[in-house]
């Protein structure tokens, strides 16, 4: 029996309580800030005890998971600190690793362990009514050991995410970061200017958008708020895929410049992205 | 009865001699080059009679829809011509209408006559395997007329595409070349540069992309030949549109730099991307 701590009761919190019951062995105690959302926990028995008291949920628990916004969290991590058992391991679910590893690894230190972790998992919904115990089934969660991390807890926050359904895969926070501006953050702000940018210039033209425009601009309907410290926290990297693309997106242009039927670059280059685009794999959840 | 003519045996070609077929009233004929795509039309029943004649599909036809590829429209066109009874109508499906209209109209001078379309519906799939009866339903068809066309020609375009499933609007060449880049033709070259982009510096990304990168890179599995000649056939509405948005992008990376915490700026900018993504009506049909 694990004693499972979530601190905060939003769309991932929400699921990892869900799929931590759905599992089974583990006692789950959900703490959120707000009473409406704690009374919102106890109606859909998301939990065995909710509460907006930290140190009720806190205090005996084996393994916390903090869920809450990336600039929230080192707060309630100082005050997590002195509620939890020595021994305990703390772990999060934030979008950026770096950062958040720098800032609250050494809050956990003597005490409770910090290990960070990055369930990608999701979707442009938000809110504990968007929660589903079957979120992670097939997801990818990227652990983020740091170089001193004892080998022992990352096996063992490794193990809980696989219980909760997902697949696990070790990466350096930095590298962690890099890799998902790349495939996450990025095409995040890319669909978001792609959508104004046609709203300023050429509004009307929305009227006659189809199935593409919407699946390219989809993740644009996600909540702002948590979007933009994402992109703010990971602005490094963010910019970094920003350039690689803009400079890729010239040399595409250029290709266009080519003799009318003389169309054997564009076509490659088009060829390329659609070889590789098709083999992309399938999820197994959406 | 309208005897209608329909050169090219593809998605959209076949997707019209299915629908029209199924709205009853017509004659279908199609055209195709290959005598096996021939035979499949025959195998699939899809018109009332089928050839690789383009006399004997043409002969007598009130309408006629060219579905080729848009280099090719100006050779098929001029044989077309020949062989159409004097007051034919011809319209087309090609993305791009200026050069097209530009290049077709005065090759039915005096006897047919040619007016523009571009039914907004297809797919990444291509071919007679992907038609369907109802490809067109709730799609919108834009009908392009010169300055210079007759109301009643318009009018009994419009009227034939309605008949098929369409809602139909009339755009002026030119503004429909600019507005299609701006949501079609653009957001297909930027989802296979985002593609391109990760696989050149990052590949291992793909190993975790989720069902967001999925969606944001899915036109870019469309098939390259004919993305090629429509990218290369709208250049210029095309880098006017990449040029918008670059701008655009670099206009949302300065507001990265924001102090952290003093997050108004971009938070807006994602704000007014959603409640333009939220506002994007469904298509009554994928």
């Amino acid at each position: 029996m694990t004693r499972l701590a979530v601190i905060g009761p939003g769309l991932l919190g929400g699921s990892i309580a869900l799929a931590a019951r759905r599992a089974g062995n583990f006692r789950v105690a959900v703490w959120a800030r707000r009473p409406d959302a704690v009374q919102e926990l106890r109606d859909k028995e998301v939990a065995d005890f909710a509460s907006d008291d930290l140190r009720a949920v806190a205090e005996g628990a084996d393994l916390a998971v903090l869920c809450v916004p990336i600039g929230v969290m080192p707060r309630l991590a100082a005050q997590l600190a002195e509620f939890l058992p020595p021994g305990a391991l703390v772990t999060d679910v934030g979008s950026v690793k770096a950062p958040v590893v720098e800032a609250l690894s050494p809050i956990f230190q003597g005490g409770a362990r910090f290990i960070g972790s990055h369930p990608m998992a999701g979707s442009e919904q938000a809110g504990l009514s968007a929660a589903r115990a079957d979120l992670f089934d097939g997801a990818t969660c990227i652990v983020t050991p740091e170089v001193d991390s004892a080998a022992a807890d990352v096996a063992t926050v490794s193990c809980f995410w696989e219980t909760l359904g997902c697949r696990v895969v070790n990466l350096d926070p930095a590298a962690h970061d890099e890799m998902v501006a790349r495939i996450s953050h990025f095409p995040h702000l890319l669909a978001a200017v792609l959508v104004r940018s046609v709203d300023e210039d050429c509004a009307a033209a929305f009227e006659f958008i189809g199935p593409g425009f919407r699946d390219t601009t989809r993740v644009a309907a996600g909540p702002p708020a948590m979007w933009t410290e994402i992109l703010q926290t990971n602005r490094v990297a963010v910019k970094k895929s920003a350039e690689a693309m803009i400079e890729k997106l010239h040399e595409a242009l250029r290709l266009l410049d080519e003799s009318p039927g003389d169309d054997t670059l564009m076509n490659q280059f088009l060829t390329e992205a659609k070889i590789r685009r098709d083999s992309l794999k399938k999820p197994t959840k959406q």
